[in-house]
């Protein structure tokens, strides 16, 4: 019996790279128009190489390039950077469609829902924030509780150990195999693999279901117990 | 002859107290909502303590006040607040009436703008890209640039350095006759008192001008350039 859903955030409930691209792309033309002397296509590189080298939710990827390419932070550029990353943010940081009606069904069913995720507290839960997420779900597990990055057993035994149920009352969804699929089924999870979601077009997750829009969650839960 | 206006940002160009007090007021709502355990007055009267203690621009304002009644940093109270704050603050972050247009006709004047304000550089420049402001002035003086506040004369002449131009060529509008009026009339400026703006109810504020809409400024500006 199925009793709760434990959900991946980026690429599973929200689109993290159309979002980052969005909020990247506006930063970039907006530091242009305020004198930055780089062409667009350069800048993108040059800010891909930083996030490559300090990780996707580096907070000072703009004080970073800025300091290494004039030797000094600019404030009018950063400024303007900083306001349009935000805007262009908030605009593109939305749910996949039918995610929001989808989890309302399923704490109707009597569900219960958590999140375990890799990124750090305060970025997560700034995005649930955002999308309104943050009343909807009971257990949310992030980097800074476990320091332990999916596949790690660490963080889906300690979503397990709050949510006070079994592994094999828990289904997890996730759009990253190598760490969302295995590392649930190792710990004795039914798995989901979030196929919407996929940036590395992965051929076989290995998952007990895959699935093209999160509202087949609904199904899934129905066919699982009424087994 | 005036060639130069230099407005002081906060309370002069935009309405700074109001931008807060939304932006706080909203926080507090939204932490309330995601579970914060206290009330509506008692967190305002909280969080004015720390802004009180560590200055209006203090950053950090929902981490301290959430480590010093909980001993800890609860995301998802925080994340909430800061998402209202946000939210609130872009949507109250405005110029007065009549700043724009106002800006835009002294440009067309022939006149060179130029901002000197006390905020630090990154809020300062945050703050003019979010009003589309940053265009518009020809100098902007924050305090990261001097390390002194008004009424020193150090910002005041920084300004008129990289204005290239002298005292009496020079125009200063604020809402703060003690930092604003003081220290503009020290170093040879003409002064004009944003009434408009005013929080300490100044009953005289020992300017040149006293006015109660920016607009007033293009006939100040004929007078003084006519005579």
């Amino acid at each position: 019996m199925i009793k709760a859903i434990i959900f991946d955030l980026d690429n599973t409930l929200v689109d993290f790279m159309l979002m980052k691209r969005a909020a990247i792309d506006a930063a970039i033309y907006a530091m242009i128009d305020a004198g930055w002397d780089m062409s667009f296509d350069e800048t993108k590189a040059f800010i891909n190489k930083i996030y490559d080298a300090e990780g996707i939710e580096y907070q000072q990827v703009f004080d970073k390039m800025l300091k290494e390419v004039l030797g000094r932070v600019d404030y009018k550029i950063i400024s303007a950077g900083i306001v349009a990353y935000r805007t262009a943010r908030e605009a593109a940081l939305k749910p996949y469609p039918r995610v929001f009606p989808t989890l309302i069904e399923l704490i109707k069913m009597g569900l219960k829902l958590a999140v375990v995720s890799d990124a750090p507290s305060k970025e997560a839960w700034l995005r649930l924030s955002y999308l309104n997420f943050h009343h909807l779900f009971d257990v949310v597990i992030t980097y800074d509780e476990t320091r332990e990055r999916k596949p790690s057993p660490v963080p889906f035994n300690m979503a397990l150990k709050e949510l006070n149920l079994k592994a094999d009352e828990c289904l997890m969804i996730g759009d990253w195999a190598e760490r969302d699929m295995v590392g649930a089924k190792a710990v004795g999870m039914k798995t989901v693999f979030a196929r919407y979601g996929d940036t590395f077009n992965t051929l076989n997750p290995d998952s007990d279901y895959d699935i093209n829009s999160i509202s087949e969650l609904v199904d899934i839960i129905k066919k699982e117990n009424s087994e």
